[in-house]
């Protein structure tokens, strides 16, 4: 497996024209981007170039969001554009909001980010539809599968890691329940989500200031689909088969 | 970044000299194993070389192992190990035990396992110090970093991943908070977890059931600290600083 960081991609505004630009950053690798590459791309310039941000000024906060704002120190503005991309708020404690997205998505502040937003006083969302969004790049672009990643923090372990948002041309989830293990017993509980694997991978190897938003992988054939693949909404656990609400 | 697993690794059994069975592995890339290297060593073969492992036959069930076996459909004697590696049983929930081990991890079983153990009628239990395996096999294989990982379930999401469970020679967390972002501004909550990344990563070429528990991850050099760098053990969150308990 082989991971390298398209070069030279411009800040995204609303309305560029994403797969164009990755296509062209994508043609100065060698060999260029082709139908054997997962291509992973964080979800902030999907975001961006799908018009998904809002000015802070333009938001007007709810009583809710200047009560939780007060409540966690934060700026009652970007507490409304939590809420308002929530289906529910699972914690607010100690300064952090975690929701369910309207997406089913459980995250820090929905998903709802200020660093690198391209703006000052601009906050950013996560796409509308994430998997739509990979199957969009995948066809534009001919590469063998797309993954739209984002870093999340996790319970019980410190620091962030990239996970898949959205996801075309890939085994998502790869189970291998029931196959034998090397003793010739059946694996128990292997199901092995490949596509948040490949989103840390890809992490490994972008610099997260320096506008590297998309890295090529290659060597992970056996991971690829013909067809769409499996949408990255398959690794969301139903709320009634979580321990963890 | 290049990752390959490392070819021919035999079954590993307790006693074994297992940074010598990686060295020969190693020896057969190309170049072989050095100092910029990060290995990721699957945590099954580090504890059955340790033996960290127990056969179900010599395990007296308690009562308390019977009911929660019971409850949950599963081998008493299974239970009472999962019970004697946890400091606490943090849900026990629809055939599922979620425990703290005594290093402080939160996961499935306190990360006793049925598969791949080897032999019928033997668990494998983590490794009683995963951070001091990793330092002695950084020591003794003359690489850059060594990471042990283990795969685990995550809450809200589907399927699991690899995590890195031990480490030595590597920044474990890379923190970007207080840097500029490309606007300019500090960059919030932006505490990188590589070393799990690395893990995730490795997990993407190793094919579970034929053998490849180590995988050589090139490129990386960046993420190198001279001495023992930091333990894994900092990614264990402080219960007092959990949201999810």
């Amino acid at each position: 497996m082989h991971a390298v960081a398209l070069p030279g991609i411009p800040e995204v505004r609303p309305g560029d024209d994403l797969a164009a630009l990755l296509a062209t950053a994508g043609a100065r690798l060698d060999p260029s981007l082709g139908a054997a590459d997962v291509l992973v791309v964080a979800h902030k310039v999907v975001s961006k170039a799908e018009g998904r941000v809002r000015a802070l000024v333009d938001i007007e906060p709810s009583p809710r969001a200047q009560q939780l704002a007060a409540e966690h120190g934060k700026d009652p503005r970007h507490v409304q554009a939590v809420l308002d991309e929530s289906a529910e708020l699972v914690r607010a404690d100690r300064g952090r909001l975690i929701s369910r997205t309207r997406h089913g998505f459980v995250c820090a502040n929905a998903g709802v980010d200020q660093s690198n937003t391209g703006a000052e006083g601009v906050v950013v969302l996560l796409p509308e539809d994430p998997d739509a969004s990979a199957r969009a790049l995948r066809a534009a672009l001919g590469v063998g599968a797309v993954v739209i990643s984002d870093s999340w923090g996790r319970p019980w372990r410190v620091g962030q890691v990239e996970v898949a948002i959205g996801a075309a041309g890939l085994r998502v989830l790869v189970d291998h329940r029931g196959h034998p293990d090397r003793d010739g017993r059946p694996m128990a509980a292997s199901v092995i989500a490949v596509a948040d694997e490949a989103a840390a991978a890809a992490d490994l190897v972008r610099k997260k200031a320096s506008g590297e938003p998309a890295v090529r992988i290659r060597g992970l054939e056996q991971l690829l689909i013909e067809g769409a693949g499996q949408d990255a909404a398959v690794l969301i656990r139903a709320p009634e088969d979580d321990l963890f609400r």
